[in-house]
């Protein structure tokens, strides 16, 4: 990466990388979503780009949302890891800072024994989730600021502040029911004093919470998962040279955007169309905008092939209003895949088309998992993904002379 | 490599690698320039052989001519730097020795107070350049040999010879005008002794200099520009076994072959037929020939789409000529891509055929970018193409048992 960034060269150009969560699909019969569904902008994209695949980690490795953005963002997941902690946090816009160390909260229901009975403490809506939070305000522990955001229905955030802390704590979260949470224990093969400073100080507010919480008929226990150290990665305007905005509509892909030093948009965009509005209204200000489509992946997840093929033929749609915006670089792809078939993650590669007017055409007619696999790109590691548009952009100088 | 050179074994087979400098090229309507030229022999051995791209130094680099060939050539241009000054003194043919300090000498205007007021003094026509250049040869400095050459224009090349230099040194340009040329100085970080030595050399050198200029109207003062130490890389014949001919006509290209320990032949080629006469009548006494051919890259950078393709129909025409010669293998590449749309080199992987009846025939049947997306090698490092090259002229032997 150093050399990348060594050859950055000033430019005017503006790239715009769309990705459809989950976009990648297999074919079980009818095609995928993608073959199947009529996408003709996307289609001549095709024609007029070069197109492959990309592996967001490595092949055969399912990723978690948060490593394949980081590649995508061209920041090696194997290198730079996260903790879910952090990325429930960015992810309800909570400003991390250096040493932090956040953790995700999970309210629960146990039985008089202390066992737990529903570990989703019988999926509460978002006012009870946020009633049961604020019940946790004035837990107090001597030299550690505690900072508490709700997230949604069950789930919340918590950060530590103190200086020394570490992150390597394991989640108390046992992942069964009818046995008791866990208590908070150094991560196995760790033994840092600031982890186990950490692990006392998630003991006591596990501690004060159950007191605060035992009259609840449903969220009367909380468990902890994913703490981690924060530590901001370096940022995108460093790397690359970009003025980068993100338009998300889920808090966690707003997270790993800020955790790259992106701005993040909040217009209350909840539709794609308000997402475009968003883009239409912000494209004087940026060099580069990541616009995330979550829906595709939600409905990869709940296995409805119809609705991933309608959202990503409505998508499709709004093209046209992306080009009249006229962007240099224009990549479309997903950052990983969500077979319908699957219901979850996958390890398959990740369609991908660049559409650049330097772009090197490939012969592929068509954006779709079979298509693309004559594409001109082949099937490239997510994390040179970045590289690859800064070079369509004009924006890299030349290696040696 | 250390493999490769354990595993080389002899044979008397014979490899031509022929190089059309800045081959690749994009599509920005009508086609590239080697989709549109009439090639029937370069196509006839793209569908004899095998066929893909190769990425100079890696996706999305765009590479100087130096380290595109020191990828060609098998060395690994990220590891394998050369400096700007060694370069240059190869680019005019002169024989450097290891320990050599050579620096690009850039000759420029100061006004009465010694500040710059023109970096390029005027660009000087070549003559005056070479006047001006003539007046620094009795430059005298105890125990080191200076050599001079002028290259071009306002432009010439020292090269300081004395035992234990080293090559640590900080241009003298300060990039722009209004303010002195910098004195010599260590690269931050270095503190050698042997850089120290030649930080006093320039320094000595730069002020005779000053005095033999004083008068001149134009061209009265002297930076110096990228300081390297000069230490030949380990030579083609010993890693590969191979006696290795350079066939080139640019001196930049004769001396990137002379860094890799490749023989030179010069008798005076200057057309591609000439090239193609050289070929021949070395022809029994090498095992390796490297042949170059410069104008498809001058042509993308002067934007002369049909100068291109005349090119390289005009060399399509001259390849009976090499096989009859019975070649066992032939690899046809460029170093790099020089779109004529950007005229420029690019970061866009570059056209290669291995030809050769050991090769793993693909289904492609033309010789140009769209045809070769199907090739059968897919786009490979180029640092990568030597070992192929000398597997398929079975020159290497089994690796484990």
């Amino acid at each position: 990466m150093d050399i990348i960034e060594q050859l950055i060269e000033p430019n005017e150009t503006k790239i715009v990388l769309l990705v459809f969560d989950g976009l990648g699909d297999i074919d079980t019969g009818r095609g995928t979503p993608l073959e199947v569904a009529r996408t003709p902008h996307l289609d001549q994209l095709a024609r007029e780009g070069i197109t492959g695949f990309h592996d967001p980690v490595g092949p055969g490795i399912t990723p978690g949302s948060g490593p394949a953005h980081l590649g995508l963002f061209g920041y090696d997941p194997m290198s730079y890891e996260i903790g879910r902690g952090v990325l429930e946090a960015l992810g309800v816009d909570f400003e991390l800072r250096t040493g932090d160390v956040p953790a995700r909260i999970n309210f629960c229901t146990v039985d008089a024994q202390g066992k737990i009975v529903d570990r989703r403490a019988g999926r509460i809506p978002s006012e009870e989730g946020q009633r049961v939070c604020d019940k946790l305000r004035d837990i107090a522990i001597p030299r550690v600021a505690i900072h508490l955001r709700h997230v949604k229905e069950y789930r919340a955030a918590v950060v530590f502040r103190a200086p020394g802390l570490g992150g390597h704590v394991q989640d108390t979260d046992p992942q069964k029911t009818g046995v008791p949470p866990l208590p908070p224990a150094l991560t196995e093969g760790f033994e840092d004093e600031g982890s186990r400073r950490t692990v006392q100080i998630a003991a006591d507010f596990i501690d004060q919470a159950r007191r605060r919480l035992a009259e609840e008929p449903k969220a009367n226990m909380l468990m902890l998962r994913g703490f981690d150290l924060y530590e901001p990665l370096p940022p995108f305007k460093d790397r690359y040279g970009l003025r980068a905005a993100a338009i998300a509509t889920y808090p966690m892909y707003k997270g790993v955007s800020r955790l790259v030093g992106m701005e993040v948009i909040e217009q209350g965009q909840e539709t794609e169309e308000q997402q475009f509005d968003v883009l239409e209204e912000h494209w004087a200000e940026y060099d580069f905008f990541f616009v995330h489509i979550k829906k595709t992946d939600s409905y990869g997840e709940d296995g409805n092939f119809d609705g991933k093929r309608a959202l990503i033929e409505k998508v499709d749609g709004l093209i046209p209003r992306l080009l009249a915006l006229s962007p240099d670089v224009l990549a479309v792809t997903g950052d990983h895949s969500t077979p319908v078939a699957l219901r979850s993650h996958s390890f398959h590669p990740v369609p991908l088309l660049i559409w650049s007017k330097n772009a090197r055409v490939d012969p592929v007619q068509a954006f779709n998992e079979k298509a693309l696999t004559a594409g001109g790109l082949g099937t490239i590691p997510a994390k040179e993904l970045m590289t690859l548009l800064l070079a369509h952009a004009l924006r890299l100088g030349k290696f040696g002379a």
